[in-house]
């Protein structure tokens, strides 16, 4: 066996994430792809993914024979549910985990997960290779899935050191096989970049929603409303849930970035409490050409979201 | 003479704004539109929108027999320069207006404009009604002047006490012409409404980029960025100058709001170092909500902006 390939492949959570991997690897990559069993809180909860043919047969978490049945002889496990599972899932299955299986997963934040993944696992940490697919999530569920959700997106593995390289090598060309991009670093660095480049932001747009509601005026501020408020605040249309188990399991590097922020926010009052235009415009001048230039490159864009100068809609077919 | 015919309009800078009013009334009313004079820097500054066939005529601001030429018997006058300039301009134009000419104006602020028209017009204040059409300015000049600029968007006016009321009836039918919404309110209303809805975020929007810019991992942060930064930080392409000029010149009620942004901040911050999970989920659900409805009622949007669900292109055809 080289590459990805497996004979079994089990997938805690067939919703967007867990399902457009399944559809991605049956449909771009057959020859590799074996067996796929998906595992929901009950058996019920994955059949809709059984009966559109995204995997195989369904396994009821809660259940110890469907379980230990759906991890016997597994290649590869992939934990696709929400973030703040991540511990409980591991603790779960560890019983049931045969020494060659190699288990990854997809979460939003990583140091907390390997922290999780210590704990529950213990002499088993080796096999789990913490993982991210850069893909977004405003549709979500099994039938949001697409075989090409990750064609062109970034994947991020940060790999520890107790994993032996080969199966950091075999993840690696499982996500490929999905038409990613795969690239690594540590799991600290992860979760500082995405702290800057989504988890504040996302903050940051919820936070200019409550501020408004809070005020008397709300409505009439809402009316007046316009293209600038829409961009601005389309991110805190995102699901309160995650963002909350986000918020807490990124708490350090969240709150660094934060405190970060909010001393450029103290130094842009200052320049506008003093009037002082050249200030301004020497800040706004440079984040409007590192943004142009961003935009330029292409910047990569999470599913969900449209490609620069493409309409905003969902992936939902 | 009714609604807003007029037998010679003046508007000072043709370009987006002052353009679109131009083809609006033209295209659209016919009947009530006589002889539109542009005023510029130089004369040679408006000749392309004489070219283009957007205005009859062209005028020099720095040419006194231009001016006075210009201002002869003109019924209305808009000044559709950027808002640092209103006061200079209503000080340039004041010794030759007629008793009988109505100046309003298009100015992304209004306390301000209210003072430097009552220093620059002293007795002749009753002739200015400051308004405030609501259109985005990504495109500029007047190639990009459209003749539905307007068509259901927001034109705020802000009637001073001294304004007769025929005179605010006549700006209101200029504008309802063009097929906008025509609303009133205070010019100190006004700030905080857009100092909430526009400003603010722009100013938020710009920090996130700088912050990022002042880090040291500031090329890895980027490249990493995806579609929730897109959107968040689209307004960072925005005009350095203008929003120099829009934070300088509103900078009591930005402050405020922003004031009030920094302690909803703070208490979030609070809430993700305390890992309180309810707290933030409470407060990001109300967002959404928030947000959701506000979209869902189809919340304005500025043209150059997409309407909801429509591409993020610009006006330009």
């Amino acid at each position: 066996m080289s590459g990805f390939a497996f004979n079994k492949l089990v997938i805690f959570g067939v919703g967007l994430i867990g399902g457009s991997l399944a559809r991605a690897l049956r449909e771009r990559a057959p020859g590799g792809a074996g067996e796929i069993v998906g595992v929901g809180r009950s058996a019920a909860s994955v059949e809709r993914a059984v009966s559109l043919g995204v995997i195989d047969r369904a396994a009821a978490l809660d259940d110890d024979a469907q379980l230990r049945d759906a991890l016997a002889g597994a290649d590869l496990v992939l934990l696709a549910a929400p973030v703040a599972q991540t511990g409980p899932l591991l603790a779960r299955i560890a019983p049931w985990l045969d020494d060659a299986t190699i288990v990854t997963d997809a979460g939003s934040t990583k140091s907390d997960v390997v922290a999780a993944a210590r704990d529950a696992l213990g002499v088993r940490l080796a096999q789990f290779v913490p993982g991210h697919p850069i893909a977004g999530r405003e549709s979500s569920g099994v039938e949001a899935a697409l075989p090409d959700l990750y064609v062109g997106r970034n994947v991020v593995l940060c790999p520890l050191p107790e994993n032996p390289a080969a199966s950091v090598a075999r993840i690696d060309a499982m996500w490929r096989a999905t038409g990613a991009d795969v690239r690594t670093m540590s799991a600290q660095q992860h979760d500082r970049v995405f702290a800057s480049v989504s988890h504040l932001p996302h903050v940051l747009s919820f936070a200019l929603v409550e501020q408004i509601l809070g005020e008397a005026d709300a409505e009439l501020k809402f009316s007046y409303a316009a293209g600038g408020f829409r961009d601005f605040t389309r991110i805190a249309a995102s699901s309160p849930e995650m963002w909350r188990d986000i918020c807490v399991a990124n708490r350090a590097a969240l709150l660094d970035e934060l405190d970060g922020y909010t001393r450029v926010l103290e130094r842009l009052r200052a320049a506008i409490d003093a009037g002082d235009g050249a200030a301004l415009e020497t800040v706004f001048a440079r984040s409007r050409a590192a943004r142009s230039a961003w935009q330029e490159r292409g910047g990569k864009h999470a599913p969900g979201e449209p490609a620069p100068g493409q309409p905003a809609q969902t992936i939902r077919k």
